[in-house]
């Protein structure tokens, strides 16, 4: 093979065969893949499922924590075990650059299949598309996932009530601050690590324990700020979010510190904010907290009675902080 | 709303939802997609799924017949039909060039929502983001589909068998020489037409005759040649074809000819390659020239008793040509 990815790769003829027979099939294998149909034919065994896609953009491409890659086969997991859905099967569609080094396109592909892997997810089908040098900045990704709903699981956005507890699984803002500072070769850099995760293990063993769950959500772009406001809005409620509980990992409150920025408003890729029952919050806080993925897990605030859609932080200094909807431009190309 | 795509409409935050609510809702419209979840939550009552997914980086963004959206949807409903499963639902996702006109990107869902409603499929789930201007040209579109697979047919790349008929819908070559001659405006851009189409109403109509029919692949990216070179080797069998047999629009011939292309390699969008048993093939063949995207079907050739895998044809002047799997650029963005 090529040292790099050329037109004829995405022709659909013999090199496009070649990449994906060497490539793609080397480290996605599996039965369903392997029958090289026009889609995945899937056996099925439940009545409820959930779909869903994105597509990655991000910038770079490689960061401490992760890649482009990882990122893909993560969000869409985590897009469906939020919707309280058990992930089973993946799509990856691929467009690339020409002139993309093939080492670095098989480094990615290496981390998808070991994060789908770990995710007990399946990639069952896949697309290549090269695009002429200049028109596509390096290499994006789709993934579209499929899983079966969770029985008696009703977890959405409309579902937050007055006296729930919210918890997030973890420190705020890790991905955003190091895509960030990398990028723009800030100098903090060495010492952030992006938080990009599958949650659905998590998720699982919160479902363990599940009594009182009424929403969970993946706080991705838009950080934290942006998906309490969508819940306040969908649930019409009023969520009072405490700054002295906001768990924040040093290198990233400096940062933010340094760079005059807010971590409720910067992206997570492994986060999710729950909003439970208060009488069943304790319980699924410890549940949390026994995970690898949840042990920095905190009570950061509540739904409170007043009326209203908002989202406000009672400030350490003891001042109340309205916490808007982003507006305008945060950090582009952050997944 | 403002006149192009900035990008704040890609950050997750108000614009993003102005830009969904405002545009993507008002033609995508319906219950499961309403629902804003992170994924679309489906009941189903099916137990075998189709899942597919397809990027689109079709450079013009419009041309005559159709335009990035509605080849989108087409591209992803046929990859459902030909695996002989009913289309049901798409997901799509958007990665736009900041600067880009909203107007134009109107049109675009605008077509996709047209095409999905005339396929029978519902749009249910979606992503946007947006680039900086130069670091992706234009619009690239993701869509995903899943269908569920009819009872009893089995129909894939492996399944040709000495003997079988093999059909086409209609005239060879239509998308990828209208996308050519536009692209460089060779002149002939003005009697040229895409064939762009959602074919699973036709598959319909076909099953509805079924007996007897062992393949059904679209002929896409690569043309016949390259679908036909994939079957001869997934089911191990000699196919010929009839030069004279071969449907070609006038403009399309013309142009090949002075081009020095051959239409056997040229992209389609709405063409299916059909292989039947030979008993079956007549009634099949009638079945699908009573439909309107069948009107012009023929029998191309045939899978001979020869040993070896090829694909091979017969010419007007009696000699016989050897018809590989194409290799190098063909033409980039086709699709």
């Amino acid at each position: 093979m090529s040292d790099t990815i050329t037109l004829s790769h995405g022709s659909g003829g013999i090199q496009t065969n070649k990449l994906i027979n060497e490539l793609f099939f080397k480290y996605f294998n599996n039965p369903i893949l392997d029958m090289m149909n026009d889609s995945a034919q899937i056996d099925i065994d439940f009545k409820k499922l959930a779909f869903t896609t994105d597509s990655f953009v991000v910038n770079p491409i490689f960061f401490c924590g992760g890649n482009i890659g990882k990122l893909a086969v993560c969000g869409t997991v985590n897009d469906l075990a939020v919707s309280g859905a058990k992930p089973l099967y993946l799509t990856s569609a691929f467009i690339i650059e020409e002139g993309f080094s093939i080492k670095n396109l098989e480094e990615i592909v290496k981390s998808m299949a070991e994060e789908a892997n770990k995710a007990g997810v399946k990639i069952v089908a896949g697309d290549t598309k090269v695009v002429e040098k200049g028109n596509v900045d390096g290499i994006f990704i789709n993934t579209s996932g499929i899983g079966s709903i969770y029985k008696n699981v009703n977890i959405n956005c409309a579902n937050a009530k007055v006296g729930d507890i919210v918890i997030i699984n973890g420190t705020l803002g890790d991905h955003g601050m190091t895509i960030m500072c990398e990028r723009n070769k800030l100098g903090f850099e060495g010492n952030l690590k992006s938080d990009c995760a599958c949650l659905n293990s998590l998720v699982d063993v919160m479902f363990e324990a599940y009594e009182g769950i009424h929403v969970i959500r993946d706080a991705t772009r838009g950080g934290v700020a942006s998906v309490l406001n969508e819940i306040s809005e969908f649930s019409n409620v009023t969520i009072a979010l405490e700054e002295n509980s906001l768990p924040l990992k040093e290198e990233v409150k400096g940062a933010s510190e340094m760079l005059g920025l807010d971590p409720l408003y910067i992206a997570n890729e492994g986060k999710i904010c729950v909003f439970v029952e208060e009488d069943y919050a304790e319980k699924v806080l410890n549940s949390m907290k026994k995970h690898p993925l949840g042990s920095k897990a905190a009570i950061i605030g509540k739904v409170t009675k007043e009326v209203g859609k908002k989202v406000y932080l009672n400030t350490i200094v003891g001042g109340k902080r309205l916490v808007d909807m982003p507006s305008g431009i945060q950090l582009p190309r952050i997944c």
